[in-house]
């Protein structure tokens, strides 16, 4: 994602939060989506994909909503504190949540669920940074 | 959105929340994501789109939003609550903040805006009784 | 979703394609994702999910194709004919790909491939009308 | 996007477009729709927003095909490639319009317009690029 950063710093409002938290929080964010709706592929390509019905799904929900919350981060005019909380708590929960899961079967040897794991832990904590960040300013 | 009860009731397994509750809150929310998309686009249409800018990216916020719960609340398979309230609870708080900001330009005779409230406060309401549920399913 | 039509008739330019097409192929492609998403999911929830694998990765491509094409549909602002053909195009070959995939699951029996298979052809004959106006428009 | 690669490679399948192109038109599509929410909102905070309208809306149709594109090609089981043709296709079309749009802007000094044009041109090539290939497979 190597545009993120010049996009906004090319908008003709400035951030309200600070760039590197935000840019990082949208790439945390995206990249986060794409590894969930890869394990989600992935699990279901495995022999017993009965066994990874509970990955599948939270993979699903998490890429859902990783992907609107790096089109809200991505969104500067008329930033909105209430709005934004609500979501990034709803993204982090959402990481955690898929973290502990695909843990799991990585401890089981499944490669692509610790990729997704590192995605998913990286993006909940983007989101508390981000959280703490937001109450703040 | 015809076929919303049809795909719960042919679903393997029962859903965990009373299927009108259930479907009344999926169709809400889908609802509401193609009236805050159309709403962005028409607020984009007037005259002075200057004036709308805080109503045209609230729009595309709870779009997102709304989008995303659509598709989680369509899962039945390995229910999990705690990431159904938060999301719940992002989609309810986000509905809120976009219906407050549509009424205000409702007010002064623009149409799309009060349909578009009315589908926001809908759906508010809807991710509400839905949270209430969950919490004592 | 009862306000698509409200929507599009108090958007601020007239349509380009007449309401009844436009409201109906917007409705259909909503729908379509919903029991793509819906129907993914519930064949996940079945007995042998590997039987199954083929029919929830296209469930889940024509989920995301459908809701996109919903959202373009919606937007009147600035038309571009070339465009929305493209998406049409893709949106009814998803679409028909996907319901002679969910056709072969409901000659076995599954109720929810039966009634995704039925949204799937909906809307894909939806799109092919709207399609038609475009090009005549 | 750090984890396309690696999850890429950790599907129990072998992906059938070789993983350098593959690899590339995801991160492309990402990246361009990430550009152009960006640049829909960035263009809504300019001061004459009503000489963006084209922009803003070519922007947000590009971002929806663009995710969608981006989801599926990240799915790598029951390859497709009909229906990955046609999405292509579309995203190449829908990039090379929108990319045309912004650089209109970017010649008035638009730099947010400059960088998502960039983003566009670059996602296009990447969809053509892939569509030889799979063509080719």
């Amino acid at each position: 994602m190597h545009h993120i950063q010049q996009m906004i710093e090319a908008h003709p409002k400035t951030a309200v939060i600070g760039g590197d938290v935000l840019v990082h929080c949208i790439n945390a964010s995206l990249d986060c989506a794409q590894s969930c709706t890869s394990c989600a592929d992935a699990c279901l390509g495995e022999e017993q994909p009965e066994m990874l019905r509970r990955c599948i799904r939270l993979n699903l929900d998490c890429a859902d909503i990783c992907s609107s919350t790096g089109a809200i981060l991505s969104r500067q005019t008329a930033f909105e504190p209430t709005l934004v909380q609500v979501v990034l708590n709803a993204c982090a929960e959402a990481c955690r949540i898929c973290a502990e899961e695909c843990e799991k079967h990585a401890k089981h040897g499944m490669e692509h669920c610790r990729v997704c794991a590192e995605s998913c832990r990286t993006c909940a904590q983007a989101c508390n940074d981000m959280m703490t960040q937001v109450a703040t300013a």
